[in-house]
């Protein structure tokens, strides 16, 4: 299986890039801190504009840029595009080709603004007219659903936010341990599958997130719906608390991602809530055994990672509980029923 | 029903506000013309954060603003927040009360940069931290779930866009026609009330539109979740197409805003799909006859709009449909389950 294969080869594909990527990475830093950058202007689609998300709260806090995800059919659809002077215009797209992500790169370079590819395909046109590109180096991802892409694309985002903030020995440290890390996670394949078989009546379900793991419960999500079909509804678990939550009966399956950091106290009390006043199905994937006993179900990852590095190992449980969900039902990972690897969006 | 009420109040908010509000619009506009903004950043949630995104479209488009949609947590949860320098920042809420929206904007003005209330309240905490204060002037709104302010916020925003723009005599005059367009809107309630007793037992669906429009079909969503606790998931028809679209069966209630515009034959092209390949069961608000004929229950509104004033028009029927479906569900509508009036995240 094209899919499995692919999920259990992330540890090697980000200890390869880091091997061999980061003083491209470094270099990329050097010429964007040598223009006047006042804020990102990123633009992706589906996956990829869930490292878009990560993006937003990694170089908000960390690197103190504001980070504006693009609505890329403002430069197809419409007459007139934003200025984008002073931006720092990226595009990320693991094919490279989606032509509206394509124009938004185009557009920026036709003003002047610093631009930045981020693809699995060096020699993809979003590649080609980019003026820095960092290449993500994942290999040729042969299922549908991709799963390593995305890893080694937050991978290549935290590395330059690494980078842009001066390289400090701790920050590179903390990558070098996320290989590692995901081949920890890998190790509750296990757990991962009998949960999944639990839960193969699923069909529809909510995922939760906050914060830098907004983004891994907005990915976890659209894998759910992509591969096994499962109605899925993504929320912060700020805006949840707020109104959404009014949908949920008893035992409606709820699956969350916290681990420990700024938002974790926050969604423990969310958490709790969920179990107790509305009596929710909680699978929790989290490196705190305290938000792992909530759950029905908990998904315990080591703690040895800080906060802003966590997405990246947190989704690999998810994938695989993916995978064996969509086996569980019946279904084929591989041939997901309308899902296409190349999307050429205008 | 206070609900019921503030919704058909709504024409003449707006025509009020029109008549106080365009002279301290103007005023505003200048004042942002003076100083070197290069982008907007925009904090909100829930509704007006729909408000946010017709933003997004409106400034990115006519004005050729890039606009940040602000993750908040950015500035409550994390210790460093985004450099706000040549920024025009604007915070959305109809309380003005809502700590992190009200933290944004202050952030902003400790940064230096220019900041802009748009509440419903003028002594809230929001407007007393803004440094230029947009009353959206609705009256108090009793009922739980936002209608009039929500639609007065789109007039607020639609009205600073026209004032940045010069206070073009044609722009004026589309304005000017809102408030007559949503009259009309509200004389389709009979039709709506008999397609939404027609879906009493709907308890899933999707809700799809694209540019301007996309603010449209979030803001339904979550009236849908909201107050008829219907699980509903929303895309940009664009996205819905690569992947999403799989979660379909034969008769699956699929609810769409298409106007006239730079989107409208893409969307019409996915809306047959979606009837003739999907079976989808499809509820269609549209200027167009060619797009309400695509539909099992069209809602067809007159075409004098241009497409960026549509939204304020279009999320009428769409308050209407939730309205009646709520009470065909044999629900409360003016006491949903969990949602609160005033909204206090950290």
């Amino acid at each position: 299986m094209a899919l499995h294969d692919e999920i259990l080869e992330q540890p090697a594909v980000l200890q390869g890039w880091l091997e061999s990527r980061m003083e491209t990475v470094r270099e990329i830093a050097r010429t964007i801190q040598e223009r006047n950058i006042e804020y990102v202007f990123l633009a992706a689609r589906g996956t990829s504009d869930h490292a878009g998300v990560y993006a937003q709260y990694l170089l908000g806090t960390r690197n103190r840029l504001p980070v504006a995800l693009a609505a890329p059919s403002l430069f197809t659809m419409y007459d007139e595009s934003p200025r984008l002077k002073n931006a720092l215009v990226i595009g990320i797209s693991q094919s490279g080709q989606s032509p509206d992500i394509v124009s938004v790169i185009a557009e920026g370079r036709r003003q002047g603004a610093i631009t930045l590819s981020i693809t699995n395909d060096s020699e993809s046109p979003l590649a080609q007219q980019a003026e820095l590109k960092l290449d993500v180096q994942a290999g040729p991802e042969k299922a549908v659903a991709a799963t390593k892409t995305y890893t080694a694309e937050l991978m290549a985002l935290a590395a330059l936010s690494v980078a842009l903030a001066g390289n400090r020995q701790q920050d590179v440290e903390a990558l070098a341990r996320v290989p590692g890390a995901i081949e920890t996670a890998l190790r509750l394949e296990g757990e991962v599958e009998q949960i999944a078989r639990k839960q193969s009546d699923m069909e529809q379900c909510v995922v939760l997130g906050r914060g830098y793991n907004y983004a891994t419960a907005q990915e976890w999500a659209l894998k759910l719906k992509e591969l096994a079909y499962v109605f899925t509804d993504v929320y912060s678990t700020a805006d949840f608390q707020h109104g959404p939550i009014a949908i949920l009966d008893p035992g409606f399956p709820v699956l969350a991602v916290a681990s420990q950091g700024a938002v974790f106290a926050d969604q423990l009390g969310v958490l709790a809530r969920l179990r107790d006043d509305y009596k929710a199905e909680l699978v929790v994937i989290s490196d705190s055994p305290e938000a792992v006993a909530l759950a029905h179900s908990g998904l315990l990852l080591p703690d040895n990672l800080p906060e802003w590095l966590t997405p990246i190992v947190n989704i690999v449980p998810a994938q695989l509980f993916c995978y064996h969900l969509t086996r569980a039902k019946g279904l084929d990972t591989e041939k997901p029923r309308t899902l296409r690897k190349v999307t050429l969006t205008q």
